[in-house]
């Protein structure tokens, strides 16, 4: 690594959240597995600790050594590819179940044992099973229903799966770009979003030293990375599209895929007839990777070269086991374009190139809209599902209006809720900066603890087995007053009792049976407790009379 | 008013937003209405100044004097109540339309004339029409589909509607708590509320000064003021529910109704039978002034008073043509008690109580949950349209998972969205300090762009024939990199403007074609506006044909 690139651990965002500890869980067909898991504390004994699914990789383990030069331990080193399976896909079509599918079952099976049975959701034909085995991953990877980025040369990165029948999963979007950010500033950026929950990183740099941010970028990731290599071949070519070549193009994609980059966006569909179908848009082509292949194609008047050598391109992938994520080049970037012709027929595309893709053993994942009202949100998990394969769906948002830059976070987090809800796999984060500049370290934890919501709640509606816990685990700390854990439980620790301690700094005030939006007299669980008590007390005989319709009034509520 | 409150206007919220000036609309029926609207410039002399719905008021009318001591002008002072009609809904079924009915048909008939044609939206059963009339809005009133607010003795709001066929609505909590705040940062936060776009104002002070606080807010408050009686009856009683009565209830009332409160809550839906099916709750009763009520109930081991009394309310209400908010008193407070029997129990009582409200001429909308997943939300929307009547339904949140307190604007938000898009009327916001504390004026920003947001992209979604032109009027500004015009059309522009200067801070940037986001080689928008240039300008033979085929490539996207 260079040089110049001085990084030092003390600038990191390292170490457990509160309460919580790292955990590993040795595998059953491969025993030398060590699965990541977070616990977390809770300060009654007679409350259940929680564990929860970890995407932050050893930064959050102090047993762990930081060296950014030396990069994160080589996990997947030593684990061996069957021979003629050089990719996830190819094995499990062979029936073979490889260390990382056991590594995920492990992951995505967390807390099923201890799930209420209380999975009432609407899974709009998901197929989510009551429990996570090895054999079921290996199942959907082979159906093509679900991914496992994990590209040879990344060894470092912890095993996830993206698929309709897992968790959703959340990426974040790193990177520099011309006028802003530097390399040590990216690589905390990868750091800090993990640590609060990005399942993927992508690096989307667009400046200087590409090459060199992408490599400190890998070599330190618990989590896949993915990239849109032409950007960097754009750079190649000095920023002029119509010079870019598929030799350039293909040799970006051969340098990313050396240095270990997981999954690639390719905007393959943007296909030369589809360009006039933008023409009546309001804001035309808003993909940076698209609009600079539309270019390409207009200027040269000649179909585009990634659909002319898409063969090629997967025989490079399968050899790295690089993961498509094939790009949405003609996204509508508003809601006066959305669910439009260009849209569709590039979808039509891309369902193409993954029929095509599956034929090399490449594993495909589908990248979708963008900015698209409510109502049609479900359209397009629908003619995904139809036209891909049910390939894993992978969307920006969607921003369901166009009204708040400032606020797309918000405006694309009820988006993604419910194309989580409705089947999508992943879950491409918006930060506020979105339209308006660089996010910088707030701005990504917004964004990531935004989507962590989005992707919760769409495991809740789906009626995923467990995701209820911990709902269910921060609902009987509020409800007990047990402030503390009410902040350790939740998805931000920090932000929580900052602002509790706003107004009630004291330390008394963590075990107060109030808080100060309310007062003492006026908190309703404060009521709620002494109706209990009163209740059990049996003071008046009409209380009692009472009781003995209603059962230990309350009673199971507080003791959990 | 009390001298010890000597706020001065130095240290308000007023003046105009950015590029934005107040206009008036006069009336046909009533030539002297004065209907407040607000209208954006914008920097492209071909693009159609965009006039927008406005709840702040006088205060961001820079012609108004403001004098917090005198009180806004009484705009509604002269205006006749009809003989025998003294709520709107008495009139309404008496076929009159009165002033408020014709003064919010223009201001939700606003921009109708210059929609595109584009309401393609899915409105579950509501009945959205292209125009919306004076006629339109008696018949909803009348129907019980739609109130307006507005006590004869708070003549300083401007009129506005809140039902499922017109503009989706929110309401933003203020008031003190025993803890914190004062008067004047509550009269403050109520000015501050209606300028990002709150359209009623609820005061739950439960501290010190009820009575003044209060005051201060109805007397200098343009939008309705909703409060939670039982509040200030239990402040009476030394905070001791069990000594509530229903006289010293009913006085609480009638001395909120005299000083203009325009809508209250009344939990006359906590029955006595209803409350042992809350005991299996993880979180018991959250309502405040449900678990007042409980507690009422089952030290009496009565019948709930306001449930009993419920006649005499109606006709205390009805002399004032004070709304009915009947309260859930037994909302969840937890997503495992979402949907639950205790829930729906009260809904039903809710639903026959509208029905007595009715019968004695009082305007009636419904409160709704609270803590629920995405799969049980619509659900509550037709179970309250089915059991109430079609009554309005304004519903907190609700919130779709419970484990990001610190962000459950955001949790919320999500489902604010949805129900909003099935039928809700009014959303009531929650802000990021919800669980955790008393919201402090950037809280209340957020939590009300939070759910304009909401409001409006359930609007949009519904099929409102004028929603979108706010959009695309942001979206043809962005795509023109009409930087200021971008900020200006939206939500919040002093974020906007913030967000984009934080790394861009140069006069020059504000018109250049890019942002730090992807630099200036990178920029889609930019590219995409190369490609017009380029297929304008012919250069190539292979262009050209290409250009016959597709058309003036953009040129029509561009002139918008």
């Amino acid at each position: 690594m260079p040089d110049a690139v001085t990084a030092q651990t003390a600038a990191l965002s390292i170490g457990p959240l509160p309460a919580s500890r790292k955990i590993h869980v040795a595998g059953t067909l491969y025993p030398d597995l060590r699965v990541a898991l977070r616990e977390i504390a809770v300060s009654d004994p007679a409350e259940p600790v929680l564990r929860v699914y970890d995407a932050s990789g050893p930064y959050t383990d102090p047993q762990a050594a930081i060296d950014l030069r030396a990069g994160l331990a080589p996990l997947r080193a030593a684990w061996c590819r069957p021979d003629g399976a050089p990719t996830q896909l190819a094995a499990a079509r062979r029936g073979l179940i490889t260390p990382e599918m056991e590594y995920v079952a492990i992951r995505e099976n967390l807390g099923r044992q201890a799930a209420l049975g209380h999975s009432d959701g609407e899974a709009f034909g998901a197929a989510i099973p009551e429990r996570i085995t090895a054999e079921f991953v290996r199942d959907e990877i082979a159906r093509g229903r679900a991914i496992i980025p994990a590209n040879i040369n990344h060894p470092e990165a912890e095993p996830m799966i993206i698929g309709r029948n897992f968790l959703v999963k959340i990426n974040a979007n790193i990177g520099n770009s011309a006028v802003a950010s530097s390399i040590e500033d990216e690589v905390e950026k990868m750091i800090w979003a993990t640590r609060w929950g990005a399942d993927t990183v992508m690096d989307l740099s667009t400046g200087a030293n590409i090459h060199e941010t992408r490599e400190w970028i890998i070599r330190n990731s618990p989590v896949p990375i993915g990239t849109v290599p032409i950007y960097q071949a754009l750079e190649k070519v000095g920023g002029r599209a119509e010079a870019l070549t598929w030799e350039i193009f293909r040799d970006t994609v051969i340098e990313q895929a050396e240095q270990g980059v997981d999954y690639m966006t390719i905007h393959a569909g943007v296909r030369l007839a589809h360009i006039p179908l933008t023409a009546g848009r309001v804001t035309g082509i808003v993909s940076r990777g698209g609009s600079i292949l539309a270019k390409w194609c207009l200027a040269h008047h000649r179909e585009n070269f990634l659909y002319d050598n898409f063969a090629e391109l997967c025989a490079i992938l399968r050899r790295y086991d690089v993961s498509f994520s094939l790009g949405d080049g003609l996204r509508p970037g508003s809601i006066a374009d959305a669910n439009d012709a260009a849209q569709f027929a590039e979808l039509e595309t891309l369902g193409e190139l993954t029929r095509d893709a599956w034929a090399h053993d490449v594993q495909t994942m589908i990248e979708g809209p963008g900015h698209v009202p409510m109502h049609k949100i479900k359209v397009n998990m629908d003619k995904q599902l139809a036209v891909c394969g049910e390939a894993p769906f992978y969307t920006l948002g969607p921003l369901t209006t166009d009204i708040a830059p400032g606020y797309d976070h918000i405006t694309s987090g009820i988006g993604a809720a419910m194309i989580g809800w409705y089947g999508t796999a992943m879950l491409c984060y918006v930060t506020p900066k979105e339209h308006l500049g660089l996010p910088d370290r707030d701005d990504v934890k917004t964004g990531v603890i935004t989507y962590k919501i989005a992707a919760h709640a769409a495991d809740l509606a789906k009626g995923h087995p467990a995701a209820r816990l911990r709902d269910d685990a921060v609902s009987r700390a509020r409800f007990a007053f047990r402030w503390r854990d009410q902040f350790n439980l939740s998805l931000d620790p920090e932000t929580a009792a900052a602002f509790h301690d706003e107004t009630l700094p004291a330390d008394g005030a963590k075990t107060a049976h109030f808080c100060s939006m309310c007062g003492p007299k006026f908190c309703s669980m404060k009521i709620t407790q002494e109706l209990k008590a009163y209740a059990d007390q049996g003071m008046a005989d009409k209380a009692r009379a009472f009781r003995a319709q209603g059962g230990e009034l309350y009673a199971k509520a507080v003791s959990g």
